[in-house]
């Protein structure tokens, strides 16, 4: 498929490689769906809401309370994610995974909530073996609601206060970078607190010997709820074609460990932006991922991929759409 | 306006900043159209197309007769901003300002030839200055006719065999920079040819004394007529309140002109993307521009800035439909 994509994407009226990137992102979307005809005109975008113990140790800017507030936020449309995906024509489910708190009050969610919060994994393991392999299904079941709607592609998307800090030590479990050069600023905290947040990352690695652990352990053992549903996710929708759009660094540690446990969903992935905290660069250059987008993002909720769906859908079209010069009797560049 | 701005886009729900470019975007926007309530929802694509007399000395790799036939993949829908404009739900009009064939039997364009193609500015002006006021008219007229159907943005595009040179000779002339560092491959050229295109760019910079002329006079001089046309519609545009989406260095190398003739249209542009011609880089240097996206294109007709519309209008949408923290009961960052 992917010579005669190649082929496909230069016979089309444009000269040869003049769409740079969404050339690339045809020909790989072709290869996806096994299709010189291409289609993403059905997305949905999922929310996985979790909270994390970590967050008591005061690693963010916000009060873990945030999470259930943004749960009834998402609910009533006012969200970033909300916005976007209803400007790009996006569906949006958001699941409950793992907030700490009684969410079932709250209309439009799916309940699917494993425990209220992962334990603080500064002490113990975040969840158990067991635990964690729930939350995957947790994604796993939404992958499949999509895939059984009809939807072409799922944008991998987040909530969860402290989970840069999961992604952190997910990151340099996984890829040996330093604690310093993997933790970032958050949702914008200050110097003292950025200290404190490395020397969490570093404790927590050592704890855990985290380097040494499978993905799957390193998922138990520091993971959030919903990094393992984000993780479940991609790897069942990527098994069945579907195009996995993977937003921030976050969603992009969840697939790091996919990719570590079956390296065939890497295919599947289109990634979204580059983000402004310094570990999302490190996490995506271990995936040999080129963003589509760099626009100093660092929301989460699947915020950015939402932003590069109509990039992705735009690509599709490019392939199954536009004329060929034989088609269009356009002449081609000459030979001299 | 701008602090109202800026305080609207800090009490929406998101920690300050976290939507990176897209706030300073949504702030620029509420600016455009003094609102704080911004809508890109009715965009229009205005493709300019025209041929130029240097063309006839080899500085592309396509013949002139491409872009009589482009015309035709444009009325037929099958050009790649045909489908990108579908895809992102923009209008597209296309404009014959000077393509050197007759085009009044091709259905769905804007017949308003100035003349069959420009003069070969090797050899003297390619525009007479009552030329390069007609062909900004109709970029004027253009802009007009978006404004009475109710855009909030239009797009600016172009199709001309032989362009890039023009741009080239344009960037050059207002930014000093050397026609080595202003003159790529455009649409695919080999070195031989490569070097001649920075011999005839040289050329014309000396022939016209290109350096010292008025921005109005190098626009008849060097220009094309679909490059005086973009100047014409963003002037007009950005005088009347509307959003100009920039697509790629021909479309950049116009709104130089337009920002030399006057400087306050430079608070409605939105560059949509820098691509692979090195001297578009330049040219969005001098207008202290920062574009959207990076992705490698080098197509032009629009396809850039039409790629970028979701972008913007996420924006306007971001602040238009955004919660804020009081309306949504979600807890600010703590002051610790």
């Amino acid at each position: 498929m992917f010579a005669a994509a190649v082929a496909a994407v230069d016979a089309k009226t444009k000269p040869v490689g003049a769409l740079g990137r969404i050339e690339t992102l045809a020909i790989q979307l072709a290869c996806i769906q096994n299709s010189l005809t291409p289609r993403v005109d059905q997305a949905r975008v999922l929310i996985f809401a979790a909270d994390h113990g970590v967050a008591d140790d005061g690693v963010s800017a916000y009060p873990k309370a945030v999470t259930r507030e943004m749960m009834r936020n998402f609910s009533s449309g006012g969200a970033a994610i909300c916005v976007f995906a209803k400007s790009v024509g996006a569906q949006l489910e958001v699941i409950d995974v793992g907030v700490d708190a009684d969410m079932r009050d709250v209309e439009g969610l799916v309940h699917a909530s494993v425990r209220r919060g992962t334990r603080n994994m500064r002490h113990e393991a975040a969840m158990t073996a067991a635990e964690c392999e729930q939350a995957m299904q947790v994604g796993r079941d939404a992958a499949q609601r999509a895939i059984d709607a009809g939807m072409h592609a799922i944008l991998l998307g987040e909530m969860g206060i402290g989970n840069t800090t999961a992604a952190a030590v997910i990151t340099s479990a996984i890829t040996a970078a330093e604690p310093a050069q993997t933790v970032g600023r958050g949702t914008g905290i200050d110097d003292a607190r950025h200290a404190q947040k490395i020397a969490i990352v570093s404790e927590v690695l050592s704890k855990h010997s985290a380097g040494s652990l499978s993905a799957v352990q390193l998922l138990a053992a520091v993971g959030g709820l919903e990094i393992a549903a984000m993780t479940g996710a991609a790897l069942h929708a990527a098994a069945h074609g579907l195009v996995v759009l993977v937003d921030g660094y976050i969603a992009t540690a969840a697939v790091l460990i996919a990719d570590r446990i079956d390296v065939s969903v890497r295919r599947a992935l289109v990634f979204a932006h580059r983000g402004s905290e310094p570990g999302h660069a490190i996490a995506l250059a271990a995936l040999k991922a080129q963003p589509l987008l760099m626009l100093e993002l660092r929301l989460g909720e699947g915020s950015g991929a939402a932003l590069a769906l109509p990039l992705v859908q735009a690509a599709a079209r490019m392939l199954t759409e536009m004329a060929t010069f034989a088609s269009a009797g356009v002449s081609t560049a000459d030979a001299s």
